[in-house]
Formats: C-alpha cells, sequence, structure tokens
C-alpha cells in the first residue's frame, strides 16, 4: 500500500518542497544576481581543473544528501561559474543580466512544458507566433512563418534544408543522391555553423564555396558571382547564399542589396545569417546597417545575443507563405498530432522542427520586451553603438593600443602591444611574438579574475582582443577599467 | 555623458531587480508549484485560441510596462498554462515536478552559460563529463563519450552521423553523393525522429527501411535480418540498426542481444534510443529489459522523461574512445577554440556537437541525482511500475475498458468503451464510432480540467488511450481517479 501516498521527495512534504525553493533562490540573489552583476566582485574564480573537480566533489552516489549539503553544493556550482551577467564579461557575443527576461525563464521552468502542440503549450503556441511576427515586421515582412531553434547553428542548417526542399522536394524521400551536386556560397568571414552544417546534412563541406570577403569583412558581391558561374561550369547546381549581419570576430555587415541582386540573377535562396547582428533592427539609426534584409528569405536572428535574452533564444524567420516549414520537416506522427482533436491543429506547430519536444524559448523575450518596449531595446542597441565608439576612440588614443579596424558594429578588435614591441613592427618575428601577448593577458586577467575578453589570430594576423560591447550595465567607466588593466596586467612584457 | 552610468531597467536600480525577482518568484511558488501540483486544482485552464490571446494580450509595444502590469502577466501566463507536474498529467512521457532539478534549471538560468569552453563554462563541463560517466556506467561501459543534446531526435540524429562519418569519413568533406546508397533499419514502432532525421540528414526517408514488429510492439530479429540481406541484394550499403527501448505508443522493448547479434554479423552499428526506457537501467528488478544494451555503439537516453530532471536533458552515449564526436562534427573554429590556451583544449568540449552555443543541460540531473542518489531514483522507477501494474489491474477489472495489451513498461494503453458500443464489438462500424470516443473524452477532460491523457490510433487499431505513468507524486488514488473520470465523462455516450 505504499503507493497509496505520494513519493516523498529528500524534503519529505509539499511545505519543504517550497522551503527548499526558497532558500536556494535566496542563494540565487546573493550570489548569482547580486555578486554575479557587481564590479566590486570578480567576473570569474579560476580554478585548475583537477582541484575544481574536487571542490565540487562531483561524484554521484548510492545515498541522497541532506538539505543543507544540497544548498552548500548551491553556492558551490554558483561562485566557481563564471559571471556571465558582470559588466566586465566581454568575451562572448552575450553579456548581461536582464531581470524580466531571467523572470520569464523561471516561469518556464517551473511550468515545464513543450512546445509542440496548443494542447499542451496554449500559452507560448500563441506567444511564439507574436514574437516572431514581431520579429517579422521588424524585417520588413507583413507575413511568413518561424520558429525559435536550439541556437543559431541550428538555425542556419534549417534554412539550408529548406532551401534544398523548395528546390528538390524529392530530397526529404530520396535523399540527397537523387540530386545533381549542389553548391551554397558563403565568405570566408562568416560563422562556422555553415560548413558545420554542410557537413551534418550531407552536402559536405566541399560544396560550400568560398567567397571573398574585403578588408573590413563583407562579402564581394562581384566575387560571388564570379563564384556562381564558376560553380555552375564546372556543373553544380548553385541553390543558397548565406550573408552574414555581424560577422564573429569583425563585427562586419555583408552588402545584402547587392547579394540579393546576385541571388535574384541566378534564382538562389538568400540565406542571412543574423544572429549577431539581427538585433540593430530594433535601432533607427543603426538599421541601415541591414538594408535589403527584406529580401531574404530566410534570416537567422538570436536574441540572446544583444539583447540579452538569455541562453537561447534563436529565432529562424521565413518569408514563406506556403506552409514550407512543415512540409519540409513534418512526418504526422499520430501519436503527437492526431488530426481528430478538438480544436484547430494548425495551432499544433511541433512538426515545423526536426525536434519532438521543443523549450520554451519565447516567454523569456516576451516578457522583457513588455517590460523594456521597442523603445527601451533601442535605447540599448543604440547605446552600445555609443560605448563601442567610446572605446575605440580611447583605444585610439593609448600607446601600446592598436585598433585592427574602423568597427562598423560592437566588435572592438585591437592589439595591446607591449613595451618590449613598441616601435619594432616589421621586425621578422614581430607577429610571432605578438601573438604571443593575448594568450599571456588571457591568462592573467582570469586568474585575477578581473574581466574576460576573447582573443583570436584570424585572416593573417597576430592574436588580437575583440571585445564585445553589449551589456546594457556597462559604463564608460568598465571600458576604461578595460585598457587601464590590460596596461596593467602587461606591464612587465 | 549618459553612458556613465548603467543603462537604468524599467525598475530603476539593481534593489528593484532583485525585488522584481523576488515577486515573480512568489508568483512561481504560489501558483505554479502549489497549485499546479495540487489535486485540488485543475490541470490544465482550457480557453479557445482567440479568447485565449485577448486575455494573454500578446502585443508588443513601443512603451514598456509598469512593474505590477508585469506581475499580473506573470500570474496570467502561469493561470493559463498547463500544468506538467499536476499529479493528472497523464498526456506525455514527462510529468511531475522534482523540487531538486528546479533548483539547478533556476541556477543554471541565473548563470547563463554556453557549454562550450572550460574558460566560460569550467563547473559545467566536469560536471557533465561527471554524469555522462554515470550514465555509461549504468550501460555497463566504463570508457567512451557522449554529449546532451537538445532533444532525443538530436540525438539520434547524432548517432546516424556518426556511424556514416565512422564508416565513411570523406562523407563530411564531399557529401553523401561520393558515397554508395546507404540503409538504416529500425521498427515500425519506432519514433518519427529517425525518419525525420534520415531526411534532414541528406539520406532520405526512402532509405529507412522498416522491420516488422511483433504484435507486443518489439522489433523481429529474423525480419531484420531479412531486411538487412533484401538492401544488399539492392545494391545499399546497410551501415545502422536503430533499437528502441521503451517505444513511444506501447512502451515496447525491442530484443537487444538479437539485434546485437544481427548487427554484429553484418558489421553495423547499433543505435539504441532508449529515450524514454533508459531510466529503467536505474531499477535492479526491471533493468533485464534493456539486456544488452551495453553492446550498442549509441544510445540516446532523456532523464527529463521517466526521471523528471526537466525539459531537455537528453543524453547521447557513445561507446567510441577514439574521439569520434570531435572529428565528425569538430571544425576548430579559431574565435572559439584557440589552441594557444593556458589550460588543457580537450576540457573545450563545444566542438563535439554541431551547434556552437549550447545549454548546460547537466546540472538539473546532477543536483536532483545528488539529492536523490542512485536509491532515490531507483526507488522511483520501481514504484512507477509498481502504480503501472496497479493501474492495469484496475483496467482489467472495471466494466467498459479494455485493455490493449499487458504492459512490459509504463505505458497503459486501453479502449474505454462506452455503453452504447458495449457487446457490439465484430459489428461492421464498430471500430469507426469506438475511434470516435477517445477524442469526446479528450475534450471533455481538457475543458473540465480534471486530467489529461493521450490518444491515438495506432497499428490498424481505433484510437485508444496512453496513460503514461510517471509522476512520483502519483498515487493509487489518481489512478482510481482517472477511471472514475472516464466513466462519468463518458456516462452518456
Amino acid at each position: 500500500m505504499a503507493e497509496s501516498k505520494p513519493l516523498p521527495c529528500a524534503d519529505g512534504d509539499p511545505m519543504a518542497v517550497e522551503a527548499l525553493l526558497r532558500d536556494v533562490f535566496a542563494i540565487v540573489v546573493d550570489e548569482a544576481i547580486r555578486k554575479g552583476t557587481s564590479v566590486s566582485e570578480k567576473v570569474c574564480e579560476w580554478k585548475e581543473p583537477g582541484e575544481l573537480k574536487q571542490l565540487l566533489d562531483l561524484e554521484l552516489r548510492g545515498q541522497g544528501e541532506s538539505r543543507e549539503q544540497l544548498l552548500e553544493r548551491c553556492r558551490t556550482v554558483i561562485r566557481y561559474s563564471v559571471k556571465t551577467g558582470h559588466p566586465r564579461f566581454f568575451n562572448q557575443l552575450f553579456s548581461g543580466l536582464d531581470p524580466h527576461s531571467l523572470a520569464g525563464r523561471i516561469i518556464t521552468e517551473s511550468i515545464n512544458t513543450s512546445q509542440y502542440t496548443y494542447e499542451i503549450a496554449p500559452v507560448f503556441v500563441l506567444m511564439e507566433e507574436e514574437v516572431l511576427d514581431k520579429l517579422r515586421a521588424l524585417v520588413g515582412w507583413t507575413s511568413g512563418d518561424g520558429v525559435f531553434c536550439p541556437g543559431g547553428s541550428i538555425s542556419n542548417m534549417y534554412a539550408v534544408n529548406l532551401a534544398r526542399y523548395q528546390r528538390y522536394p524529392e530530397c526529404k524521400q530520396r535523399g540527397l543522391r537523387a540530386l545533381p551536386p549542389l553548391a551554397l556560397f558563403t565568405s570566408a568571414e562568416c560563422h562556422y555553423s555553415i560548413s558545420k552544417g554542410a557537413a551534418f546534412l550531407g552536402l559536405g563541406t566541399d560544396n560550400v564555396r568560398t567567397v571573398k570577403a574585403d578588408d573590413r569583412g563583407k562579402m564581394i558581391p562581384e566575387d560571388l558571382e564570379r563564384q556562381i558561374l564558376l560553380a555552375k561550369a564546372e556543373g553544380a547546381v548553385p541553390f543558397l547564399v548565406n550573408a552574414t549581419c555581424g560577422t564573429t570576430v569583425l563585427g562586419a555587415f555583408d552588402p545584402l542589396e547587392a547579394i540579393a541582386d546576385v541571388c535574384q540573377r541566378h534564382g538562389l535562396w538568400l540565406h542571412v545569417d543574423a544572429a549577431w547582428g539581427g538585433s540593430v533592427l530594433l535601432s533607427r539609426t543603426h538599421r541601415h546597417l541591414l538594408e535589403g534584409i527584406h529580401r531574404a528569405d530566410s534570416v537567422a536572428w538570436n536574441p540572446h545575443k544583444l539583447l540579452g535574452a538569455g541562453l537561447q533564444c534563436s529565432a529562424l524567420l521565413l518569408r514563406d507563405t506556403s506552409n514550407l516549414l512543415k512540409r519540409c520537416h513534418g512526418s504526422q506522427a499520430s501519436y503527437l498530432f492526431q488530426q481528430d482533436k478538438f480544436y484547430d491543429v494548425a495551432l499544433d506547430t511541433g512538426d515545423k522542427v526536426v525536434q519532438c519536444g521543443r523549450r520554451v524559448d519565447c516567454l523569456k523575450l516576451w516578457l522583457m520586451w513588455k517590460a523594456q518596449g521597442d523603445q527601451g531595446l533601442e535605447l540599448r542597441v543604440d547605446r552600445a553603438f555609443t560605448l563601442a565608439r567610446y572605446l575605440v576612440e580611447e583605444v585610439k588614443k593609448r600607446e601600446g593600443f592598436e585598433l585592427i579596424m574602423e568597427p562598423e558594429f560592437l566588435n572592438v578588435c585591437f592589439w595591446f602591444v607591449p613595451l618590449s614591441l613598441r616601435g619594432q613592427q616589421g621586425s621578422p618575428d614581430y607577429d610571432q611574438r605578438l601573438a604571443k601577448v593575448a594568450p599571456i593577458l588571457k591568462e592573467r586577467m582570469v586568474k585575477a579574475g578581473s574581466m574576460m575578453i576573447g582573443y583570436q589570430p584570424h585572416g593573417g594576423q597576430a592574436n588580437f582582443f575583440r571585445v564585445i560591447v553589449a551589456n546594457p550595465a556597462l559604463t564608460r567607466a568598465d571600458l576604461d577599467f578595460l585598457l587601464d588593466e590590460l596596461q596593467r596586467l602587461g606591464s612587465d612584457l
């Protein structure tokens, strides 16, 4: 008769469940939110992997643990995690902590449903459609389709799959061997998910043709046309061009109008990877960077990046109104998408995707948008541009800093040139020695916990820093600190 | 000089941020946790889509809203969402609300990092490896590889991609057109993600060969062998067999030992889709259902289903120790996976996946496991079996209920036969009339908000109910209620 009572959780009863969650929430507020976003606290608390393993005591054992032990574990997990909401976290294309988005995420987790049927996700089916509609309107479309994907890479893959299906619907059943050799086009500066996607989708990375980019990192439309003609001459069938709005390293925007013209001439699907740059559409001042985006067939846009909606919030937007998504991906599973339901089964959007269960990614963005309004979000974007400009000017002023180029966007790329290397540009081992600087400074800043900035070699250029100016909590003082701190950390080099 | 202060969020200052989150958390505790899991509250609050749209006021506008408005929105979102943690939510392969898992999810959201480098996810890189190691040990492997994926469908796709890459590494660069025609094998009872995956990966659904299942829904190994020989005779190259542990509708377990023998004879990759059934490995009493799983090359296992870890928690486990995942999916992006980092870059696991950013899915499972121990989780699994057995016996006792078959697992499938149809089996329109019963009862239960159960037609059989017995808070009384309620709702039919 043990089954006549609910299985006790480790805590015994519902009141204890609530008490546990309250305690955990208090820890989250103290450690992750208050300390995690305070400039008087560290961005990270570096530990060597071996030591961290011991501190975390990760092993999963036979016996459950006490409430006190578990709460201590929560504290430890947060303590040694990197604080991506911290104003001095410049390391990725996301940074900051939006309270309304976090509220939306906590609600999402507590509701724990899957975004596939109106039956079990009525609120979110309607909400996703509304949010996608808003994003499409910013692209410039009054109709269309779309879906939230688990990250921009998957959004990009979806676009490639949709483009080939639209051209060769038989691909779905018969596979790529029944098709002529296909070719897709993207610039050398594009995100690596394009070639990952080509491999995953069975196209092969060889069939991704690389189009030249100019010095600013922007695709050269004339070279695109050349590559298309070359592919055709070699017997391949071009079917898709991927243009990027906000490249990963340089933050470059491909010239969409000119690329759209080429696509139109050759009848190619234009996909715009605006995962990083899409949010600029909110700014009346800067949206000209994406001029022509309405001519795309599909757009990938990640509000979890510049808008700070929280990982992950990745929209794939489509101009299509012919139900292409469902035709391409659908398989009409009868246990889930019953056709004899008592409501309009067009509301069951799960068959648009190649996943089955799908997380709810719309609420966090919706709630943040309700709180900020278009105006609040526009302010964030505009302010990020202003702060990036401030950083650029400061970099130009300071000795020992060398800007890679005037940025179009929020990626501020520069070298820190230490004293021992200044004035030696042109000497035979200069690049080799310069390349070693960023990794050393990165190690020092992480071990100090003072800030985090990414670096990389790029297009033949030695390692340079890429500062991403995106956190809404950022001030000029943080950017001054950033430059001071690099000077301090590198003063002996 | 506006950039000398952080951008104010709608609430003004950090104290207001904390206060907002506290208020939201209080709403979550009241509405989602307390009411959402109480049998004296409804499972769902049905609204027609048009009415719900109005209630939600979804439109995103220019101006942000007040704190009071936003809190009311949070309440409304929860009110009209389905309570998947409710003991009477039997609709999907997940149900229930584990407080420790939810705690882990709230922490994950507050940390908001991406699981790709040790640099920004030190705790979670180590934790994921530990959790995967534990899952692999339960499969019976002392070494191997793995990764958490955004859902079981993607895990299954990964397995297919890995299998073809292992056999034909040139596929990654040259694509499927450079390969002979491939064939993969799965039973008619398998999850629809296998054919969705075949389409997405460019193989084509025609190249998924369907193997017969027996009356219990289990793959017939002799037919598998027959299909393999047939495919070979037709010039195709078999490369993968997908076996299922816990099929979606019937909960059947394919006979792994016999299937592994066939795979061994023909040199095929054996993938086991144990998304639903994998958690049975925790039960010493029932794990025999998966006998032979250690002979698989890959296993998909979703602890977000039976273990209640929260959507999504989907592990792909591999026997491989040759770094196949990274070789198959990697592209060595130099801006993210720098090779001159100051720590062991083998800890940067992001290149194992085709995504770039990846959510942290390990903490919620880890924290729950720390709280429950192997023993607590085993108890959950065993208890679910006991309750499913109880439900089966009750179904057999009651007039008007007809069991589809004795279940192996937690899917209890039966018809409710209303008074007007009893004793009429064999009459020409019996099936047609019976098929209409479940949709009517489903509509009634949803509109009453009393419970949610899935139904579907299956293999020529008219619509029947599939009750999933998985919620740890479930009692016999809930199952008695379920049957009483079906009788009540169908008394006039």
